[in-house]
């Protein structure tokens, strides 16, 4: 079954691994807009963001010209405990569809916090204490990036302070006790622990939350507390910076064996998986050197590209954030509680945003229920059990290939399969006993929530 | 922090993987006792064992001279897809306890079934399918070998019965989904479906089950459905034939870098793992070529080895399963309900029972709160969160650490660290609120049950 030349992993080396992350913002001709002040509506600076963000992190988040920025030390010594992660031949996903079609995936799931938001977590809180904080503080929502930066945090002796969106708290109850396991709080947010939190139960008193509440709590607790900032595990650019290591680790295995893909998916929340998949190969294309196509898979009832409007709005619920321009469904906007998993953010990342809105990336939105069907499919036969969110990409891609068993076409295929689906088996019950059901909004709900959207 | 010549992880390439397995019985000048018929009290014929068996596991099951067994190229196939496995050098462990030693792990977790058992339920799948049948039936306790099973039948499109020990069903119901997940189907046992079960229920209204149990109702399940065999996830001489690949990849990644390791570290319960991991250094060690220390770790709560007897008793509570000459806690003994995770069998592989008798090997047992204690140290610096089985082998091969700490030997210490333990969060919840317990049998609890064993 197996092609003899290409091996069902490619694994790299540890000395070929990435020395440094990749700035895609540099080849940009039109960069990202900047983040404005909300209260004067300039672009913020420097000090302004270190107010709430580490140093260091403030100056990649502005840094729009470095290509190359130096992966440290202590945190290339960290990525080899869990990387390089294999890119993955899909040959019995292939022969189950009976498909020309070659498909490959980069698989971050072989890891404790189960996804790929350790490399940014581990970035993050390595600057934290190189700038000798004594803890931050963050939202999440189905769990992985909170996981991943308390195993981050464990590993430098930080504090952690999670908030996590109340749905997934109830969902996911173990989520939890694996963040307490690396010395983590957790607190279900909204919550009574903050002002704004107080603010958002009073408003909406039966809220199952959302990561634009989580985030609002996270920041006025890093900026009530000496000693503490915020960390944000997707939307910001430092973050696409950091897991610009999943391109690059997938482009050199690829380049190995002289493989070129043709397409490239990623799950869509915030962005970070995305946008750090694709990074490397979106720079060549900028740089006119080659061409692909990126297709972002958001969920349909969370369709910030295919459906929001690309303006300046707040990152968070609460209004504490600065103003990012963005493709968004309006800051108040809160997913269906029937909708399981991540990629509940209600913006994305302003470089996927402007790189969206220049036309060089695709968007589309899948159904839960399709969703999760190409889950079960996939881990059949390909034995690992994914994420919600990671299987938006899987659909996409067995889309993609079903497409060219149609027309015949040979195309190659990348997905990123961002994480597992171990704290995800309530809604795979739900899936498997025919409960789980779709929500879309409706027009009128969309727009009275990009309405809502502050106007400069 | 990392020494230059050996990396954090040792990958083999995929051509560097076992082509066959290894049977440590070719090598032991006194073979393991056989297994007998206990009617006849004689050796079990293949004829009587294929009533239960599929016909190619009982050749192997039987096989005592064959060094080397070939792997099938289909389960080769199937190991490309998550083997070979990582060789983990330990350097923040290391580190955190300030040890001389030099510390190793080969991680068996990373696949779906979130353990080593996949390397069995693989073969055993295909041997089922390549004899014709239409499924399988089996035991699960912790939850992975029914996991792995179900993967495995899942990819070989036969129907997978699994009988789950109750506590485990009750205390991880997403266990249940998994298994969904790939097509089982999944009943606590004991259960009102089998005769043993309604048996067992009557004479133990309140019993939260245990391997033995659920083994003599998957047995039944297999003998009177037409087309299923019946397939055992540990114990047997097959399934540490099978799990060989863990030691051979294991061998060959230390031999790469010209390591020999001073003492091997596994934990114990039926013995897969271990006798796995082990055997083809025991193999030297029987021929005369090399030296080692090898350390089986079993619970306190459930001491088969330390605390057991030599003999002859049956494989099952149920008394449907031929006898096994092994240390035994007795048939009938249950572990107390506090006992978290697997290693829960009241019985030891016969290979390795008969090692230990002739003074090849050690054990020990440890406490689980102990257990428990090293869980999370080793998950805060090392990343991975550990099962509750593979911390005890974590225990001791941190007092071993410890131990080269007090002498300054820079020994070569290796454990297998057999699977990851997203589902134990419930145990590890106990840990952390503080309110878990140990037990340890009483000597008379132990007479008592080892009393009951059949006198031959």
């Amino acid at each position: 079954m197996a092609n003899e030349k290409i091996p069902y992993k490619i694994y790299l080396e540890e000395k070929e691994m990435p020395q440094s992350w990749y700035n895609v913002r540099a080849d940009m001709k039109k960069k990202p807009a900047p983040l404005l002040n909300p209260g004067t509506g300039k672009p913020m600076t420097a000090a302004e963001l270190e107010q709430v963000f580490c140093k260091e992190l403030v100056a990649q988040e502005l840094n729009e010209t470095d290509r190359l920025i130096p992966i440290p030390e202590e945190i290339r010594n960290f990525y080899r405990m869990y990387r390089p992660s294999p890119l993955v031949r899909a040959y019995c996903l292939e022969e189950k569809l009976q498909t020309p079609a070659k498909i490959y995936y980069k698989f971050e799931g072989n890891n404790t916090s189960g996804s790929h938001k350790l490399n940014s977590a581990i970035a993050q809180a390595y600057y934290a204490k190189k700038q000798g904080l004594k803890g931050v503080t963050t939202e999440t929502g189905a769990g992985q990036w909170g996981t991943a930066l308390s195993m981050a945090c464990s590993y430098f002796g930080l504090d952690c302070k999670v908030y996590m969106v109340k749905v997934s708290y109830e969902q996911k109850p173990f989520r939890r006790e694996v963040m307490r396991t690396y010395g983590a709080s957790v607190t279900p947010s909204p919550s009574t622990e903050t002002e704004v939190g107080k603010r958002i139960l009073e408003q909406f008193p039966g809220t199952t939350g959302s990561l634009g509440c989580a985030i609002s709590e996270a920041v006025e607790a890093a900026v009530t507390h000496e000693g503490y900032r915020y960390v944000l595990g997707s939307v910001l650019s430092q973050v696409l910076l950091h897991q610009s290591v999943i391109g690059l680790e997938t482009k050199a295995a690829l380049d190995k064996y002289g493989i070129k893909p043709d397409i490239i998916i990623g799950c869509a929340g915030g962005g970070s998986n995305l946008g750090g998949l694709i990074s490397p190969f979106m720079g060549e294309k900028l740089r006119g050197e080659a061409d692909y196509r990126f297709i972002a898979v958001e969920p349909a009832s969370c369709p910030s590209l295919t459906r929001g409007k690309y303006l300046y709005d707040f990152c968070d619920t609460g209004k504490v954030c600065p103003l990012a321009k963005m493709y968004t469904l309006g800051s108040g906007f809160i997913p269906a509680p029937n909708h399981a998993g991540g990629l509940r953010y209600h913006g994305m990342s302003s470089i996927l945003s402007e790189l969206y809105d220049q036309g060089l990336m695709e968007a589309r939105s899948v159904k839960q229920t399709d969703v999760f069907e190409a889950a079960e499919a996939f881990a059949r036969v390909e034995g690992i059990l994914p994420a919600p969110e990671s299987a938006h990409a899987i659909r996409a891609a067995i889309d993609e290939a079903l497409k060219c068993k149609e027309t015949g076409e040979e195309k190659t295929i990348v997905f990123g399969l961002t994480g597992t689906g171990y704290f995800d088996m309530y809604a795979y019950e739900k899936f498997h006993d025919g409960k789980m059901t779709d929500y879309i909004p409706t027009d009128e709900e969309l727009a009275a929530s990009i309405a809502k959207v502050p106007q400069l």
